[in-house]
């Protein structure tokens, strides 16, 4: 383990969150508010910066090394990134200003915070930034990165990114960056602009694109978007957290022009088939709630937006629904958005391959002498990828139980444990009852906060970086 | 699909359970009971059965035959065996009686009744011997004819048996389902005699002997277990629930003296280590409900022992336990028995290669020139093997969270509706909250009822039975 490779690594993203500082920083002094917390934060965060890229290490990178650092920096991040919060004075515990971090980078979007509205604009605005910048980095992990490390590990790459991989249409890696970066500002530019014109102050416009844009869910307000009542604003940002729930590599097909590939997408079908019957579904189910089914269907498909992209957002507390759409909401909570999009949740592709892995198996006791593959966008899907796919799942699914576990001493019922866990992992934000849409992280134990703060890096690293780090045989000497 | 054949066989179990009936019709007149219910059901399935046998059918039987009627076999069994409860006038509704049916068969244990004791005994005779008949039907199942059927399709086969497989062991299968039946009846017969010389009556000694043997879990007695009080009795049931979730190809290695291959098997190992780990854990962990560390333990290691063995006897009401006890409990349902025994779940070595599966993939990443094999018992799980085995693993968490969903339509709560679908796929009997040990399933909908009474047989025939009689592609002419 080249430890020291790492940590230089690590040293340099430190160096470009001290940058990112900055931002904050300026919009504390626009609004005339204490600099000193972002100040003190950035001396701290580019001095460990400094001393960790000048570190001396030779060039070997292995992929272990990539998984290792991946899962450091992420960790490093969120730790420095609850700076701010720590020295503003208005998070209670250390722990909660790291929950508050590691939520906002991971793009989860869970809050310990009872009262938003009390805090200064520029902290506001870092906590949203930080969604921002997240969404950029998980951007260019999974579409990236990650399949370029696996040059050497051919095996694990294919699993990350079914579906069209970015990196196979564009072949430079600085390139392709560039390309990503560009894609994701013009869309967040899009959205302010669109907001701003429904009447959204630019601050709040500027917030919100933000959190819609990694699909976090940090709001300034309060109430979240349901604080405007505002129609307009709401079908905006419904657009735009499922367009950031799309896989990039498609908007690059339509941009070069590639329409019939792009269309083609089995994943970006199967999301948009859930969305649109679970919208369906829920608009009926959830009329009884509502005064007319139109209200009905205002509010249910903006938190199905909401839960399906990982966002979290809220217009309407869907702890008062029926328990059936409840339950839908856990289902796509699992489920999540397109991989290679900002999104969190095990992905609609391998949902759908999960689903057409057990068809196949069915198909086969019927007809044992045939021979069947299954297929992802008319294309085989190795069997070594589904192997790999189907082992994710299964440790999506322990880690969930697992995190649950640890937080079901705090003592509060199933479904807040089960729920608080599913969220975190899938980098949601809300879950069920007493941490609904209308209510906080606040009463959970520090023990609590600390495993769902991991969770959440466990679940945006989609477990295997974490389970690397923390694996004996890594450290081993070969 | 040669449906002739497979009714005829299905006949065939029918004319078996119409002889079965007899046994409670002995019972019933034994206490002066109405034989009515059991003359009329009786008279009904022995008709059933002789025209179903007596169809003219063409000897052609495949893999897909096979799997098509195991499916019908247990769905008519279950159908047919409410007939004596809907006869005696105590089940509110048809559908009520066949929730309890099914529960029997599968040896769920669940019940839909409020006052048990006020039921005649004949009928309750029944009810309990509906377990041990379904327990043998189980044994016979998953030990001797599934991995015949496997012949033909070797694939699914060794997904369906990991660890010692009983028909590698004896060559015949009428010498196998010889030696099981023995085993099973010798063992029934233990535990009747240990409950007798404890102190029991013979009526109840037969009861929970049955239902121990099915690891199914009704009881005579409104307070289960509880009503004795006899620490004697919890300790004997609390052995034998453990013993009948044993692999029943490890008392064949033990009768024939391979000691060494039994006390090697890595499946018995994990389900001892679950057990012992669990039972010290929640031993501390509910000492806080109790009055002593024994009284915590006797309450504990009985609770524990009834639900991994899916049996789900009770004696003490773990709704009242702490959260972290309950979603202990609720991951050992998942978990449940070997295989290989009467027990339910996914079972303990499906569990113990996924986890063997997901540190082989963290290996991979951090030795990618290695090439590593799952194994168990020393030997080598097929890549194919495991395929099926993550498949199945998928598709069961599919089944629960789709009959969660159903059932929440009822408007109960999450913990009550994932408990419920969990408990019935598993076949384990209580859940929790409103379902718990001093709970029952009389309140759900008509509906839930039967989603519940097709999860029991879904999860007793572990899944792919049920999957391939609904599969459009079964039916289709070749």
């Amino acid at each position: 383990m080249n430890i020291k490779l790492v940590l230089k690594l690590v040293g340099r993203v430190l160096l470009i969150e001290a940058a990112a500082l900055t931002v904050p920083l300026a919009a504390a002094l626009i609004y005339r508010e204490d600099p000193l917390p972002f100040l003190l934060s950035i001396a701290i965060v580019a001095g460990i910066g400094f001393a960790l890229s000048a570190l001396p290490a030779k060039q070997q990178f292995f992929t272990r090394e990539g998984f290792v650092a991946v899962g450091l920096i992420w960790i490093f991040t969120g730790l420095v990134g609850a700076l701010p919060f720590i020295l503003c004075g208005y998070f209670a515990t250390p722990i909660d200003a790291i929950f508050e971090s590691c939520s906002g980078f991971t793009t989860t979007g869970s809050t310990i915070l009872t009262d938003i509205e009390s805090l200064p604009k520029g902290i506001l605005f870092w906590r949203a930034f930080t969604h921002w910048l997240g969404g950029m980095g998980v951007l260019v992990l999974a579409t990236a990165i990650v399949p370029k490390l696996g040059i050497r590990s051919h095996y694990l790459t294919q699993a990350e990114t079914p579906g069209p991989v970015f990196s196979k249409l564009v072949p430079k890696q600085s390139q392709t960056s560039k390309i990503l970066y560009t894609m994701y500002f013009v869309l967040t530019a899009l959205e302010v602009l669109c907001l701003k014109i429904a009447g959204l102050p630019l601050y709040d416009a500027l917030i919100h694109s933000f959190s819609t844009a990694g699909t976090g869910g940090f709001s300034n307000r309060n109430a979240s978007v349901g604080a405007y009542g505002n129609v307009a604003v709401e079908m905006i940002i419904t657009v735009f957290m499922l367009l950031f729930s799309v896989n990039f590599a498609i908007y690059f097909l339509l941009l070069t022009k590639k329409w019939r590939e792009a269309v083609a997408s089995d994943e970006l079908r199967f999301f948009l088939a859930v969305v649109l019957g679970s919208t369906a579904i829920l608009t009926l189910v959830n009329s009884g709630v509502y005064a007319s089914l139109w209200e009905s269907f205002r509010y249910t498909v903006f938190q199905i937006a909401a839960i399906i992209s990982t966002t979290g957002f809220g217009t309407a507390d869907f702890v008062l629904w029926p328990q059936f759409s409840q339950l839908i909401l856990v289902l796509i909570m699992f489920c999540g958005a397109c991989a290679g999009s900002t999104g969190g949740g095990m992905k609609c592709s391998r949902v759908l391959l999960l689903l057409r892995a057990l068809r196949r198996e069915v198909h086969r006791i019927t007809h044992p002498r045939s021979v069947e593959v299954v297929k992802l966008d008319g294309k085989l899907v190795s069997e070594s990828t589904l192997h790999t796919l189907l082992v994710f799942l299964g440790g999506y699914v322990i880690t969930v139980f697992a995190a649950a576990l640890v937080i079901s001493l705090d003592g509060q019922s199933f479904a807040v444990s089960f729920s608080a866990a599913l969220t975190c992992v899938s980098n949601v934000g809300p879950g069920l009852e007493a941490i609904g849409p209308s209510g906080n992280f606040a009463a959970f134990s520090g023990l609590s906060k600390a495993v769902m703060s991991l969770c959440m890096i466990v679940g945006r690293l989609e477990i295997f970086p974490i389970l690397v780090l923390f694996s004996p045989s890594t450290w081993r000497r070969t």
